[in-house]
């Protein structure tokens, strides 16, 4: 299926009248560690401006100051604090862990955290290299039920054991099965799709003005506000985020060779309500 | 009664020629406790914006960086620096405590404080979490006679005793009776409402785009803006702040799926000159 | 005299062509102290906007991030730093002290500091906390000769002996002789007078929508902007920053009710280029 | 040579649609040392806004967060971590060293060690403070054949030893032969050239709205994201980044007295676009 304006019209509905923060989700971003901060400080802009209820961000201690001048819109802590990250998960609709996570020994022990805490019906948006420790420990079965991953193709690689030249559909929708029923699997490339079961979705715009460092954190940042404000179909959703990113790119890449993630995220409430007309 | 933007614009009046920053009142902001700086940021901007003469916040100390990146205008300095705030308290003409503020040790202590030296003439605004330490301490007496208290519904249970589905306006009203007299409520809801005496009034601008985390930290800082300028009838002064807020966002929502608290407060003044004309 | 576009345009010639940075001065700032940080970020960013041709702030260590955060084309350091701060002197064409100095220990030191070692051909210009550390050793002679004043009435009083309500013309042309010949006096209030020997200038532009604060701060950096790259007379051209500074606020409030300091600094360059053609 | 716009458009052309991140270069910025952190700042966002790939900020401890608060697009470490910086310095296509470097005991350090580290076939652009480094030990042999240097007129004299008054058009092209073949020389001053080998080209845009602090560091980033994305003969790429940089100052000083280096920046990929078409 082709994933259009069509299908983002149908997720992007006015809002019920009689709604507070918390009818809109509380969602938990997990990332920023030295020295990747930039990633989480473009996903949660990205989160806030999707119109999520309320946004915390678990980031490295050292990375609050710079969240915070960018975007006081968001909470933040030091993910190095166990015990308000597992409270926090506790009370989070939406988890998105991953843009600029790294891979060091924080990074592990929180992942390691996150998967021993998160329960069945909590979403759980998987992105850059949360993917690549999932890769490691894949073996160890899945705590959430309501899992979306948003690898580009080295990461899908590492994940599925599909080198990225294999990467056929009928190849990532074999692999795919590995991972639990109903898995949103975001595959980025220069052709976006989408997969679930076996659904496959496919998005017809954006362009090489998006191949630049951040676009990846703020896709995931987006994803994580719709899913937790728009309490439909998860691929559905998913992939009206995906489509509006790469459609708020290609309006913006008529007056920019390349298209800065930040850029992105100060679109976001205006093409929604476009949509929601 | 309506509050309408005839109210406002008796409100908002051209400012005398001969005036000094001492004229739009000294405004002292206490809060932005870890982990949540962002919320004295979005209180500061709102309450700078709206035309304070001067104004000072009173927060954590990892959170100054953050605040003057974005809002050079205010001074700032550590709340646990209890000599300073002491002097501060005492300078202020209106204090808001409570955005960001939490309820940890530093929280309490800040509370405990400001209710030791405030005076009974200058205004206070009572926010957020400074509602809930309020709640566990109700019996202890007032000491500034000028009170302005902005729950949402769940605080306001916690203050009032009464439970979310029992909040009408006559109970509303009897419960306000126990707070002291001319205490100003702004009752916040999808359909804010706000109490003096035997007095309520009625907000019919705004909408669900404003269900965003930080508008309240928003909201507060314009409401001490505007009493610290407008030395006028102190439920109408609120009540102008109350509308303008939401004007604004509804406005905004124009363009926009939701309304992010910062966005309010870059719109306040330009809004505000219109009311004025 | 009226202080008018006429005074203005005079002053704000077209640049040459066979310039450099140094053509248009090195400016040195020393402020923002804790806790008034935002202060010397304000003139910063007015000194820069301004047109100087290199600016470098000597500020309290915890607040070079939050001022490079807002103004990477400004250098700054450790006000604490005597080493670097007295060959940041020496280098310096124009040296301002005081926005947001305090008056602590650092503060005395750093001002008696600059007072030993800045020489009778750099220009200096003492505004804010400074002035009245200087009211306090007035008597120990000026080491500059090249003076620029931008005291606020109660800093007036302290610094000349002159009640405010004495301050007429006449009794603060009598004080200014206790100065420095040629000292340039920026009398601020809400009709703001330039003093020089025996000429009086006046600004008849600027209004209420100023009173506000950090709007003396960002005078004061455009002043050190000016005095750095106009090589003409001293009280013109200081006139031609006070005029422009107000001028712009003018512009702003036909659609600001307030207007920030920061917002002024935005259209330095604009207004300039306008006077220049 | 004449450098203009039909140069410019034989250099940037239309993304390929196959393409990602990689195809548009790694940098590593190296610079931004105290008390310069602006300097470093600027010229990433110079080279995130030019279209670079990925790039990555090698800078003091203190000033990461100061760039995560004005551009989280881009990556930001210590550049104390030898380890982490051998990494970088092997991973990246290009690197720029100088802005902001200073010259203390950490500046050499870094220049040294960027210099064991380096190799051929990697794009070595030297500016600021990095050419006096270079300066002083010119004689030790060249890592990298791909070399672009952008010092101006005074930092020319201490690499050339030529005398200001003394750099003529031959006696630079006769210097520059001490460096390795095919070096690109950016001549900065009001009057900018470029050499490399026999050949010259001058830049007929600009003025002396350009003369302030930080344009250097603007154009420096400028180059580094050019020659990471556009894999076209050096000369050419790097004589469009400082075609571009100035043209974009000349249309901005149609309303600015001075045009700030930031300002450039953010018109980059609107220009970039124009010049695609």
């Amino acid at each position: 299926m082709i994933i259009d304006k069509v299908l983002v019209k149908k997720i992007i509905q006015p809002r019920p009248l009689d709604s507070h923060k918390g009818t809109f989700g509380r969602v938990l971003l997990i990332g920023g560690n030295y020295p990747y901060g930039g990633a989480i400080i473009m996903a949660a802009s990205a989160c806030v401006n999707s119109g999520a209820g309320l946004v915390t961000v678990a980031t490295h201690k050292d990375n609050i100051t710079a969240l915070h001048s960018r975007l006081p819109e968001s909470m933040a802590f030091d993910m190095a604090e166990k015990d308000r990250l597992t409270e926090q998960i506790a009370a989070a609709d939406v988890i998105l862990i991953g843009p600029g996570l790294a891979e060091d020994d924080l990074a592990r022990q929180t992942f390691d955290l996150l998967w021993q805490s998160i329960t069945a019906q909590q979403i759980l948006v998987i992105d850059g290299s949360a993917l690549n420790l999932l890769a490691k420990r894949k073996s160890a079965g899945w705590p959430s039920e309501q899992i979306i991953l948003t690898p580009h193709q080295k990461e899908w690689e590492r994940l599925s054991g599909l080198a990225i030249s294999k990467q056929t559909e009928e190849a990532t929708q074999t692999a795919l099965a590995a991972f639990p029923k109903g898995t949103v699997l975001v595959a980025k490339s220069h052709q976006t799709k989408l997969y679930q079961n076996s659904k496959v979705g496919k998005i017809c715009v954006g362009g090489p003005y998006q191949a630049t460092g951040g676009m990846g954190d703020t896709l995931a940042g987006m994803i994580a506000g719709f899913v937790a404000q728009f309490h439909l179909d998860r691929f559905d959703v998913t992939a009206a985020a995906v489509f509006l990113h790469s459609y708020i790119a290609e309006q913006l890449s008529k007056q920019a060779y390349v298209v800065l993630p930040t850029r992105i995220s100060t679109e976001i409430a205006r093409v929604m309500k476009e949509m929601s007309d």
